[in-house]
């Protein structure tokens, strides 16, 4: 027997209209591309959504059509966002920082009809427009006076654009699971893949981010997302703010920590959202002229783990909450958050450092849990670890066009190729990725772990640990390390040094020192290459 | 287009089996029928609400089946509520305050395959047995200790019942849209009608009253629901409390002001919620002892109008923030929320007062407009008043076996059967019920505005307003009054008083004196009686 309950589907545009009708004078700011500050609110956001969407329909765009972004964080992008899946097609946004053939592929894979490009990404948009024969014509978010000479001859301007409609429209009312947007994720290895979300997903995952366990957003908030909008969507944050109607103040192109500082200041910032390198330089900056946040109550940082310094600093020095939260691309992306407990309020502070280094707890709506490699659960216990596996209503079944294959196991579990350990409270920690874990005997050793303490050791610079064939435990660890200069450390120096912290079981079995260890673009250890490089390593204890 | 996301149902198993995992020690804490406080948590709920579904599982109970319950707010309360929706039965709750005749017409128009009852309500059930053929047994919420002698044959225990599942139980996955809970509203007129909840629409109800701009439910909570549960499912806070981990605190039978402050200051209450008689009580207990609120920060007022003394003793006495809330079990029941904006910090005390006595803004989920009796929408400018209509994912479509016919037109919309404004930033005033207004040659009178002025006229103890046909403006306004012991006030001197504070064309044709009006069971004025009563009076204009 079914509910008598009216059957209204959960879209992205109930979202803007809500915000445009109940929060229409609070305000969007933007740090615009062409220089000066911008100031919007709801109710104009909403009113030049529809207009867009009324001529992306004139422009004979269509119901699941893919329409790119190449855009930093501003007012129009949120426009586009509300419009085009408000309209029913899919927002398709995508990261300027790839190389240009990964955006061409990318692009192309999706079938984009139109892109809109900032003024900043006019010079890659002609370098590539020859390689990009379906689309139709590239959108410059700006108005005439900003429009750039070019070489092209499909630009359009988006003022213009926007402009020529009345803004006499009503959003469409369809099926919630259709397709809202569409984000590509580059794994370490092949092309990247689409992750394409749906109206409901959206919406539902906008609760998540409002509810106080999410990140709270809420009326009281203004909220500056530093990560960028082809993110996983600026981690939900443009949807959520639309929900619950927060102020957003949005960088534009200018990321460094004296203009993000600056903005948060003018603007009454409440809550931010970034990642560890963000930080980092935001942090820079406020200590070397000291000071300090005269309105930021809470921070989320995501993305990669936070280390226990910033932590500190953001709680003991300036009395800003940190909210360590995880997630993927493939979740939408929000997964667990760092938030305390009530039963924390009175354990010492350096105790609820411990608790905000993990990565958190699961959010309402993600299903989450550790298994070994035959699937087996594994227990709760804070120690075991074991592949993390996630379920739920904002979560991928699948990437975009099939690629990649099946991703989710007959009960519908996708493996995040983290892996983790869950604590009795549900905290989680990422330990590992799960192609990184060096499985020796039926036993996993995590390499970061092992690579953690070895570079504690005086005279090493940098260490990566990998897993290396054996005949008899079929992985062991190798430490391949980066001496400091002139600092004769030794190999057996290295493993008395991980001896005084590491089980017997998880030594390394030998240590080699290197030059340089390769590294990927956003500075991360290549360890494919490390693996491939040293597959043939005989350990001496094979 | 569809998006590629998971298909995962949205249950309420999947909010006790989070609040399970996730909150497994937090409390919910219950003043007992048969006297201690009573102390379990979510993981022994979660575990029992399980044991449950297995029994009902046993007793034959099938997806779909409806189970009643009359019970006070109480740990047991709160395992049925999930145990009976989550194996996909429907948790059916009866208003015990009801005649007896009216809880037989509901159970057997439910058809409740199995009722619950706390102890109170063994007597009650005794004599309505016969009456309830369709029923295969009372299960009654106590003890082998405590169960009582009884005239009944099936009578089960409900600890022995539960108590014999070994709670090794998956809850089962299906539809989302399926059938959850059930709970009756009686009218005025007619017989009560059924608003058949699903298990979505319960899901997403919850978000929003987790929401900082619904309820602001969260872990950090210590709720009391001094709502029932049987009353629109508590406004949704059981479940709520579940997908946030909020403690409970649940009163019991035990509704009086000393009772209920006991409990809030022992269980370090921050929240709780109910109608405004029970706040007076609250208040009045409060007050006359001298005491004041030590943990409790905010409180939700709703199911009629708070009145401005109560707002401003919360507030300005006690700070206590006041949360006026307004539904109807036909959505969930919540509709509006008064929380202020950001925008209003600077407000002085007064103004915020003026806010608060309003019944608050549309959360996100509700659509809601006002309308002529055309259905032409009116304008939000807190002036014009019409028929207030709502939409939504949590709304009713229809009551249950299609009592009362079509209730939503082609566009969906619900009449709610109040009359109200809606002023620019979206807050709501109720100016009175549709079918009370008086409706003069296309102009709408609000017959409680009229009445609340009327009141105020000395010598005059209680007034009711209805209309009186009339021959040139279809309807004119009639004032019945109850004058005060030896005070001869006059037909001349009530006009009179309401010439100073209403339009010319809102003034009353008439007033007429009467010894006493017409009440019904909880004490509002019976306008129908009164209507019928005159509807052939004959007024000095006509």
């Amino acid at each position: 027997m079914l509910g008598l309950i009216q059957d209204r589907p959960l879209l992205i545009s109930s979202l803007i209209e809500y915000a445009g009708t109940y929060h229409g004078d609070v305000e969007i700011v933007s740090r615009t591309v062409e220089g000066p500050i911008h100031r919007t609110n709801y109710r104009n956001v909403n009113s030049r959504a529809k207009k867009l969407a009324q001529a992306l329909g004139k422009l004979g765009v269509e119901l699941g059509d893919r329409i790119g972004t190449l855009a930093w964080n501003g007012y129009r992008h949120v426009e586009i966002y509300f419009g085009v899946s408000g309209m029913g097609a899919v927002c398709h946004t995508i990261n300027p920082r790839l190389f240009p053939e990964q955006i061409a592929y990318i692009a192309n894979h999706a079938e984009d009809k139109y892109i809109f490009v900032d003024l900043t990404f006019v010079p890659l948009i002609e370098a590539l427009a020859k390689e990009l024969p379906n689309v139709k014509g590239f959108v410059v978010m700006t108005d005439e006076a900003h429009m750039p000479e070019s070489s092209l001859d499909n630009l359009i301007c988006y003022e213009t654009l926007v402009e020529a409609e009345d803004g006499d429209y009503e959003w469409p009312v369809f099926d919630e699971n259709t397709a809202s947007s569409l984000c590509y994720t580059s794994g370490t290895t092949g092309n990247p893949k689409g992750v394409l979300y749906s109206n409901r997903s959206t919406v539902l995952h906008s609760f998540c981010v409002c509810t106080n366990d999410g990140l709270g957003v809420c009326n009281r908030d203004s909220i500056l997302p530093v990560v960028p909008m082809f993110h996983a969507n600026a981690w939900g944050i443009p949807y959520a703010a639309a929900m619950s109607g927060a102020k957003m103040v949005m960088p534009g192109a200018a990321m460094d920590g004296a203009s993000i500082y600056e903005l948060m200041e003018a603007e009454g910032v409440t809550l931010s959202a970034g990642v560890p390198t963000v930080w980092l330089m935001l942090l820079g900056h406020v200590k070397e002229n000291n000071l300090k946040f005269s309105s930021m109550n809470r921070t989320v940082i995501g993305g990669s783990a936070a280390p226990r310094s910033m932590i500190e600093t953001f709680v003991n020095d300036y009395g800003v909450n940190v909210v360590h939260a995880w997630g993927m691309t493939e979740m939408s992306p929000l997964g667990t958050t760092g938030n305390l407990l009530k039963k924390h309020d009175d354990l010492p502070e350096d105790e609820k450092i411990d608790i905000r280094l993990k990565q958190g707890r699961a959010v309402f709506g993600v299903d989450l849990k550790i298994a070994d490699d035959d699937g087996n659960e594994l227990p709760r216990d804070g120690v075991a670890f074991g592949r993390l596996m996630v379920r739920g209503p904002w979560i991928t079944s699948g990437y975009f066009r099939g690629e990649g294959g099946d991703v989710i196991d007959d009960e519908m579990w996708f493996d995040t190729g983290d892996v983790a350990t869950l604590d009795p409270d549900g905290y989680m920690q990422i330990t590992d990725r799960s192609k990184d874990v060096i499985k020796s005997g039926g036993e996993w050793i995590s390499s970061i772990d092992v690579e953690n303490e070895a570079i504690g050791c005086p005279g090493v610079v940098e260490a990566a640990v990998i897993a290396v064939p054996h005949p008899k435990w079929d992985e062991r660890p190798l430490v391949i390390a980066v001496k400091e200069e002139d600092h004769p450390v030794t190999r057996e120096e290295v493993i008395a040094h991980l001896e005084s912290t590491l089980a017997k079981w998880q030594l390394p079995d030998d240590v080699v020192f290197v030059d340089e260890l390769p590294h990927t673009a956003t500075g991360k250890l290549l360890k494919t290459k490390l693996r491939e490089e040293y597959k043939d390593y005989k350990l001496p204890t094979a």
